[in-house]
């Protein structure tokens, strides 16, 4: 059972936001103009590093989530869903550009302490490609997620277990983004 | 030297909100509705954890300023400035209210993940008094405060070494909230 009283059968963050909107305004701006705002990164990209993120966090509603957000989004950019877990199991294995694992490390550490990140992550990340912009985004992204895993599993929120109810989700937000993401 | 380039003399988290304004509008707003909207916490209270959780993630600029907030408004709310960094010492015997208290010990738990606060740490806390919005802002709070931590420290942003420096931002904040906190 949840910390506090939520409406019933909203998993994870939808019952907060749908209880407190004025905090679930500002929750949803940010994560539509970080996730899918203009960026060197693609949504697939960002949706990725905010898995990775939720992951480390071990919370399975965002894991969960953006999991399925992320596999939809690959989809759509001609890559392989598999992606996403191959990421979550091993990111300097993973099957991803370089840049990309550059900045997936940057976020691991960020997950760990932002004090964490050093000169030399940042620097392989711009060798291999990645600007300001692509560097700011990878660390606010983690840096966001270590909130909202927060907000869900400070709360004790509810969430199915099976992975199929989140496809539904997943498909939303990879095709819809956050603007309209509470149910009223 | 901070990760990206940022302009010059911004402190912390001001010159990547100024850098970057399509996330520093949902930032500013999250922030404005969770520290000075309604709330069954004072504003005081409410940037007491603020401070408390940026002073367990070492993140010096959030700390510091956010310090000097509460003070501000511990004043105007007719209470010792010092509690602040009694707080900051030990929870445990700092001059705070038994509810102020719990929540601290729930914020605490928050900063070192989601999942370590107790069905016990919520009981104790509404047995001093806390309602569903107090610990719904508590755990919030706690989260965001791990994003903006890592977000300033994850980019490895400037901010002065003296504690005076932050006291007209702490002031400013204190009577001006976040609604018009980016100088441009």
């Amino acid at each position: 059972m949840a910390h506090i009283s939520l409406p019933e059968g909203l998993p994870g963050i939808v019952g907060p936001m749908h209880q407190y909107p004025e905090t679930e305004v500002p929750l949803n701006a940010l994560a539509q103009a970080l996730l899918r705002g203009p960026s060197s990164l693609t949504p697939a990209e960002r949706e990725l590093i905010a898995t990775y993120v939720s992951s480390q966090n071990d919370c399975w509603f965002c894991m969960s989530t953006h999991r399925s957000a992320t596999q939809h989004l690959l989809k759509s950019e001609g890559q392989s869903p598999a992606i996403v877990d191959l990421v979550r199991q091993n990111v300097e294995t993973a099957p991803v550009s370089e840049k990309m694992r550059a900045l997936l490390v940057i976020a691991g550490k960020v997950q760990q302490g932002g004090r964490r990140v050093t000169e030399a992550d940042v620097a392989k990340a711009r060798e291999e490609g990645a600007d300001d912009k692509a560097i700011h985004d990878t660390v606010l992204i983690a840096a966001t997620f270590c909130m909202f895993n927060r907000y869900v599993d400070g709360l004790a929120t509810w969430a199915p277990e099976d992975e199929s109810a989140f496809e539904a989700s997943g498909a939303r937000l990879a095709t819809q983004g956050y603007t309209n993401s509470i149910p009223r």
